[in-house]
Formats: structure tokens, sequence, C-alpha cells
């Protein structure tokens, strides 16, 4: 059952969904032409299908392992990843000054994605490696520049993030870990980190982990980390990998999936860093980072949810069973009507997920090329939503998944499983699902709502201008929309955020449906009579859009219901 | 982090929520007084959480394997079981003729809820004996009964279900298993079976088959389907067991949950085996012991969820991560809107579930001792719907409780994944999820709406006569069943059962989510005051209550637009 990357589909979305041409009209972005984006999706296509794709059930099957200290990866990782960092597709984002292929960040999370559904365990980490480059071009020194970035470009050295500690989770601001300053630019780590993915390879020459600690003038909290980067060798005078730092892998977990990515504890003892950015600053420099992760987790989980679509579907074509309600068809278990409903939901919220996904990419490419402010205000609003409404999806998608295949879908050797438990964590890392809703519910309303309405603006725009063709469609969408600005009027109207954060999570979750809706009724609308676009938005806007409701119903109870209940309550 | 079960919670919904007095009204049921429920429900709490809990982690972790032909149980199971069968909990609802304590299914449900949550894996045997029990009662000879049914109801003997086969899923019609008469009364068997949940164990003295075949004269499809019991090893004169049968386990799954219940492939090579009821009537027989078993299974569901609950809220409450906004509380995470959201959104659905489930286990005790047909439609109805919103409601809790554990929930040993893992099959075992809501759709309301309508005046006349007391928690009761009442109407008004199809699914779950605001406003209605079942009512029916007008809109769309979509769009 093999993967096959969606290429066309990237295209028309490309083209049609989000705008990529206003991206290729800048500047920055003037080489990302048609022919040069077409050429660099299906060269990512092939690798894809042909080289990452059969390692997925080798990682799950052969977990990566620690043998005396050393981390051995899943048979054929080190292969694969070879293959990735050859074909330039750890650094594709990258600026050409440092070596990168500088495409736009649309091209790359189209490229991360499909990456994703071929085998998620190792596509992490290229993605932790693309975010460190970008801290580095935007916050290093010119001598840390200059030493690392030609090397995390080519994909000789790999790069890890490092907030997590046991007591510092969600709240990274609780960390312990400490940096003391050696008086010749350098510093001495000392702390132990969680959750660390990739934390080692053996595959790489070097490993380079940036590290959240205190210096020892740092107050408490998060005004007082500063950003560090770590190499697990310190390069020499040359450049070169040379001595050992202090620091290793303590021990790695064992996962619900994602086996063939090692999560590492790391233990660093005094070892040697260089300051990323302004002391006390490192949140700053963090966020730039964790931005760009969060839209490449969104695209992971919307990754997972194309593979196991994928899967769900040829074994639906192939699997008879049962008399079915179409005369002369292949009698295939796709055609009951409620394996047609599982698989039109997956192949409606993927091309949902993904939309939102690419439109968060094209308006950081449209920040990068033209620093316009509502390009920054436009990402940053879509990120939370990209990132939580993309693994949900990845989530849902794979469970269905399993469903799909019946008793067969329990059963490892089938497949299905692995999408659905590697998928898993994608809603938990980056900032879980719950702080994305948060984010957005707060930090991304404190314009006054402006990047929420302008968005609000589109959608009602483009569904009164759809009404006379496509009335059908058009009026729900509106009428969801509507619904949505009342939504993000009682948000705005409750300043007491805990208020907001007892229904941020529907509330998410209605913006993205309504998001889903606009982004349906815009690929009908390129069609002249009802093709397919037409059919799956249909299917889209009468039958999951009418979710909207009850979750904005749920996001708008506020919190003092939900704080009623008493600890007995939750207890009895 | 220990598991309690939850007796005062059964308690109440016994004497307030189903009525579990007019059960012990009857002359049927007269021994099941409070006294006696209480005794039994506080000595299986002991069981499961003294015994079988500790047994959980180990079959996870040491899978039921296959050795030389003989299947070795995980470390602990056999002495598990054996407290099982000792305590007389196999055959708590079996006849006291057969030696059964002949207790109700409602005392059995909850029983067999609180041995799910202990220990799925090893609670599937015996809910697989008490259905072969239930089908030997009811349609096998008395030679059949006497020699089997003592051995079964005291546990010495294990019982399986055997129907599917590779070929003949969900549609059982499609089996190739022969049985050819002996001459002497007995059959000989021949076929292979699939997905037999404890096929084989190294516990038991026996295991007894139910196993559906085709004599030579039945017919295709259905109608030619006949029952035989087919034991591991055959009885001799005496009754004990004797020489060993011609069927074998040929392989066990590898399975991505309940790893401590060996699922295997059997193969009957000529076996003997005896008629169970008429022969060509095997469905019919079938469908006795099914209907319970969905029961079961959504009971199945309803454990893991409670389990799940109580090991995430346990980490809720210990853990400590940022400022709360509670003044002077503990400063755990469920002080966090969104952490708290998620568990009063998982003891709400767990309320709502079990409700379901236990008001349909009381129709099936009211129908067993009064044979009045309005009871017995009112079980029919609600089994597709305990099972259904049973078993999603394990899933959806399982994995709201990884999401609670954050980081940690993804780890193995957090306990929380497995819940996740071992919970996913019971969406897809005993008839799909889809096949229940196909079963609601069609059978269900084959009697003109006539036990659905019964249901909605119910919910109707509570919510009318609460007004007064409640209003704000009976209007969005009584109008979400008006809501629900016109959807029955539009499945009534189709009889091509595909325009019911299409939207059987979100239907059941739709009719589901009106019957949880009943029972929870039924649980509120106890209260004088603002109590805590008040608290949880309003929790509800102000947040989750509100999607069933999304799930209506779904379910009412019909199979037009669905069929509309052709095999390239799903492949596009």
């Amino acid at each position: 059952m093999p993967y096959r990357a969606p290429v066309d589909e990237y295209r028309f979305l490309f083209d049609h969904i989000v705008g990529l041409s206003h991206v290729v009209d800048t500047d920055r972005f003037a080489e990302a032409t048609p022919d040069m984006t077409a050429a660099i999706l299906s060269e990512a296509a092939r690798l894809c299908e042909e080289v990452l794709y059969p390692l997925q059930r080798s990682g799950d099957l052969h977990p990566a392992k620690l043998e005396n200290g050393v981390v051995r990866t899943s048979p054929g990782y080190a292969d694969g990843y070879r293959a990735i960092a050859d074909g330039g597709w750890v650094s594709i984002s990258a600026h050409p000054d440092h070596g990168g292929m500088g495409l736009p960040m649309t091209v790359t999370t189209a490229v991360n994605e499909m990456m994703s559904s071929a085998c998620l365990s190792l596509q992490l980490n290229p993605l932790m490696t693309q975010g460190q480059i970008e801290a580095l071009e935007h916050h290093a020194s010119d001598h840390l520049k200059a030493t690392y970035l030609p090397k995390l470009v080519s994909g000789a050295w790999a790069g890890t993030m490092n907030l997590t500690e046991p007591q510092a989770g969600s709240d990274v601001g609780a960390l312990r870990s400490k940096a003391e300053p050696m008086g010749d630019g350098t510093y001495a780590l000392t702390g132990q980190k969680i959750y660390i993915s990739w934390g080692d390879n053996d595959f790489t020459e070097n490993v380079c982990h940036l590290v959240l600690a205190r210096l020892p003038d740092g107050v408490p909290g998060t005004k007082g980390i500063s950003l560090f980067l770590v190499p697990k060798f310190i390069p020499d005078e040359n450049g070169a990998p040379g001595k050992q730092n202090s620091l290793k892998v303590v021990s790695l977990e064992h996962k619900m999936g994602l086996h063939g990515s090692p999560t590492a504890v790391m233990q660093y003892d005094g070892a040697i860093g260089w300051l990323v950015g302004e002391a006390h600053d490192g949140m700053r420099a963090m966020f730039t980072m964790m931005n760009n992760a969060r839209l490449g987790v969104g695209g992971q989980g919307i990754g997972i949810a194309e593979g196991a679509y994928q899967h769900a579907l040829a074994y639906a074509m192939d699997r008879k069973q049962g008399r079915t309600p179409v005369q002369g068809g292949p009698g295939s278990i796709i055609e009951h009507a409620d394996v047609r409903r599982m698989l039109a939901t997956m192949k409606a919220d993927i091309f949902a997920a993904r939309a939102i996904a690419l439109a968060c990419a094209q308006a950081i490419d449209m920040q990068t090329a033209t620093d316009k402010p509502h390009w920054a205000a436009r990402a940053a609003f879509l990120t939370p939503i990209a990132k939580a409404f993309g693994t949900d999806t990845g989530i849902a998608v794979a469970e269905m998944g399993v469903q799909v295949h019946g008793g067969m879908g329990f059963i490892e050797e089938t497949g299905a499983a692995q999408y659905s438990r590697d998928v898993r964590v994608t809603a938990i890392y980056e900032g879980t699902n719950g702080i994305q809703a948060m984010d957005l519910a707060a930090r991304k309303l404190m314009d006054g709502g402006e990047a929420a309405y302008a968005l609000l603006d589109e959608i009602e725009a483009q569904a009164e201008a759809a009404r006379a063709s496509l009335p059908e469609l058009a009026e729900p969408v509106w009428q969801a929309a509507e619904s949505l600005r009342e939504a993000v009027d009682w948000m705005l109207g409750h300043q007491d955020l805990n208020q907001r954060f007892a229904g941020a999570a529907p509330f998410l979750r209605g913006f993205a449906r309504v998001l889903g809706g606009h982004f349906h009724l815009k690929a009908a609308l390129t069609e002249a009579g009802d093709g397919p676009r037409t059919r799956l938005a249909r299917f889209y806007i009468t039958r999951l859009l009418p979710e909207h409701a009850g979750l904005l119903a749920h996001a708008t109870q506020g919190a003092t219901d939900l704080y009623a209940l008493t600890p007995e309550d939750f207890a009895a």
C-alpha cells in the first residue's frame, strides 16, 4: 500500500486558495517561480515515496535505543537522513546567505507535510534543525552564525530544542537550569532537560542544543531566562567537531508511538555554551523558533492525516464486504454509507486543516518579504489554529482510519494503528493544544480583535460574493461567520482572561471550522459547475460546519460555572 | 495511583436514575434487595481494586503468547481469573437453576464495568463466558445444558464466540465454515475463524467455542447458518474434559492494545460439535448472546473511561504548574480552566454513558421479569446506543486523559496511554459502531418509531415538570428533545434505508447526547439546592448538550450528496 505525495493538491492550494503568486511577486521570493516550485514538489515527493516511507514501520518495530550512553537509531534511518540532507531538504527555507534554498515557508510547509506522512519520527529531526537555523539567523552573533549555520543548513549537524524540565513544562518560567559566565565569552550550563526530541543520533557529526537557562543575575520567571547554544562536540579552530562537551543522554523514553524518534532526558554538567541573543531575552528568541515550529507541528498532524487517509482509502476500495447500495459499483466497503461518511470526513477535514496551515505559511512569507504588520498579525493569529486544528485533525483522521479498517485496524501489522499512536504527541508538544487555545483567546486578541475581524470580513465578503452562484453553500458560511463574530465579541467583552480560557479550546476549534468552510467555498468557486471541489465543499458545509454552533455555545459560557465545581465534585 | 470502584455512584444511579427498585419488586429478582446489592458491589469492588487492577500493566508489558501451540497468559492472570471464578463473578446474572447468582443485569452491568476499569483484557474472558451461558440457557438442549452450564457458571470452563472469518466480518452471512452431520447427533466442524478473543488460555480446564457454520443443506447468507458448541476437550461420560478435539490456535494477533487478551486465529479440522438451537437458526441464537454482549462492551468503554478519569484526576490534583487563577487553591493544574474543562467533560460524559447503559440493563431486567413487550423494545432500542456511545466515550475520555497528563501522557510508564490503546477495539468488536448506528436507524425504528417516541415523551415530560424548579436546565433539554423528535421523524420519512445510513452515526450520537441531558437533569432534580449533581448537570447541559444541533443537522442530510462523490473525488 504505497504512499503518494499529494503534489497536485498542494499546487491547487498554492494557486487557488492561498495565493502563492503574491509571495513570488516579492523580491525576496522571486526565485520561487511556478516551475521551480513544481520541480521542488516533485523531487520531494520522490524522496518521500521511495526513500522515507519504507522507514515508517522500521522505526516503530525497532525503536531508537540507548546503548552504553550512545543513541542507536532505527534501521535505515541513517540512510534516510542522509537522503534528506543531501537533497538540501533540511534547509529549504533557510536564507541563501547561509546556504539555504531560501524558499517560501508556504512551499516548505508542503514539503514538511509530505515528509511527515512518509516517516514522522525521522522528519522530526530536520524540523528541529529548521527551527534552530531560524533562531540563529535572527538572534545569534556573526561568529556563531559563521560556525554553525553552514553545518546545520547542510544537515551535517543537527539541532535540538531544550526547554522542558521536570518541574517546568507548560510553565517554562519555572526552569532551574543555570548558566555561569566563564569570563571568556562562554558559559557553563548545568541542569536537566526532559522530552528532548532527537536529543542525540548516530548519523550526524554533531548535535547542537539550544538550551534555555538562567544566568546568575536572572530574575525568577520567564524574564530571567537566556538562550544558549550548547554543542555535543565543541568546534575546534577549524570549525570541525572537537572535544566532547559535558553533556549526556541519561535515558530515552518508552513512548506510545514515534518510536523511531529518540526522546531524551539530557544532563548538562557545566557544559560549554554560547549566548544566543541578549542576556535574559531568551524567551523572545525561543518564540521566533517556536512559532514556526508550531506551524510545523500542525503540518505533522496534517501529514499523518494524509497518510492515514490514503491507507484507509486503499483498504476501503479493496475490501469487499456485504451488499452495497451501489448498482454495478465495485462492491467495496467504500460503497457503504457509513464508510463513505468517514472517508469524506477525513478528506474534507484534511483540506480544511491544510488550507489553514498554508494560509498561515503564506502570511509568514508575506511578512518576511514585505515587513507589513498586518501580515505578521495574520500569521500570529493563524499559528495556534494551524497547530491545534492540524494536530487534532491528525488524531481524528488517524482514529477514523483505524475504524475504516474494522478488526484489521487494531492489528499492528496493518499500519493504521501506528498512525494513530505516532500522531498522538503532536497535540501535546510545542505547547499543548490547550496552550494554543489560550494563546488564541488572550494574546492573539490583544490587538482588540483586529486580526480576527479582518479574517471574518474576508470570510463574509467572499460568502456574499458567492451568494449568486452558490447560495446553498455561501449562506451557511456567512451565517457561521456571523456566529463566530459574536463569539469574538464575547471574548473581547471579557477582560478577565480566565472567563475566556474556560471556552478557549472550543473557541479555537469553532474558528477553525468556520475557516474550513471559507476555504472549501473558495475551492468550490474555482469550478464552473458541480465538480469534485464543489461536491466536497457541500459535504463539509452541510455536515461538518454545523459543528460550529455547539462549539461556540460552549466557548462563550465563561468560567464561573466551571469553577463552581468543587474538588469534592470531581472526586465524588 | 490506585483505582477506586465508584460504588456510591452505582448506588445513586440504581436508586435515583434507573429505578432498580422496580426490578427488585418483581418475583424474578426479589432477592436482589438493597442490602444484597450493596454487599455484591462492595465485594466486587474489593476484587477489582486489590486483585485485578494490579494486573492491568502486567498484561500490557507481557502479552499472551503462543508457544508450541499452547497459549501462555500474562503473569498473574491465572490467579486473577481464579479469584473471579471463585467469587462467582463469571455468572452473577446466570439463572440460579444452573448455579448462577441470578442477579439483575443492572447489577451485573455495574460489576462488569468495574472489572473493565481494573483489567479490561482479563475481564473480556468472563464477559465472553457470560454470553455463552446466556445462549445455552435460551437455546441448548437439556443434555448440553446439563453438561456445560455448571462448568461455565463455576468458571471451571471458559466460553468464546466464533463468528468472523477473513471474508466474513461485518457480513457474517458470507461465512464458509462447514458442519457435517456425523449421524450420531454430533457434527464435524471445518473452517477458520479469526479475531477469537480468549481463543485459548492456560487457566481453565476446558474452552468451549460457540461456532457459526453452515450445514450441507444450509442456504447461502445468514438464513443458512447454524450454531454449534465445540469444546477444546470433549467431555467424557462423567462430564470431565476428555479427548482433545480437532481444533487449534493457529496464531495470536499483535494488537495496538489489550495485550493481555489472546486474540486467536482458530482452525477447525473436523472438530466434533453439537448443534445449539434449531438447524439454520444460528443467527437468532447468536443474537441473544450478542445483544447483551453489546451492552457489555459498552460497559467496557465506560469502565476504561472511569479508570482513565481517575488516573487523570489524580495527576491533575497532584501536578503543580504555572500560576492558577484560584486564590488559596491547591495550585494544581486542575485549577487551570482548560484542564478543568477536560476533567469536567470526562466526568459528565461518563455519567451520561453510564446512565444510558444502566437504563438499557434495567429494561432487559424488566423484560426478563415481566415479559412485557415495551421493555423488550426499550432494551433493544437502547442497546446500540449503549454500545456505541459507551465505547466512543471510552475512547474520547482516555484520549483526554492522555492530554491532561501533557508530555507524561505519551510516556507508557504513566499508564494513561494504555487506557487509550486498550479501549480502541471496543468501538470495533461486537459490531462496529457504524453497524450499531445502522441498527438504530433501521431495525430499531421498524416499530414505526414507537420505542423512540416513548423515550422522547419521557424526556419531554420530565423537562416540562422541571421547568418550575430548574428552568435554565429544563428548557435546553426540552428543546433538544424536540430537535431529536424532528430527526426521528426525518428518519421514518425515508424508507430508502441508505438515506438514513448516511447520517446514522451522528443520529446515534445525537440521541445519546439528548439522553445524557435527560439523565443529568434527573440527577439535578434529586437535589433541593445547587449541589454537585446540579453543577455537573449545568456543565453538561450548557456546554456538551449543544453538540446535538450539529449532529442532528448532519444526521438528516441524506445519502444523495454523499454518493455524488465519485471514486476519483476520493482519490484526487
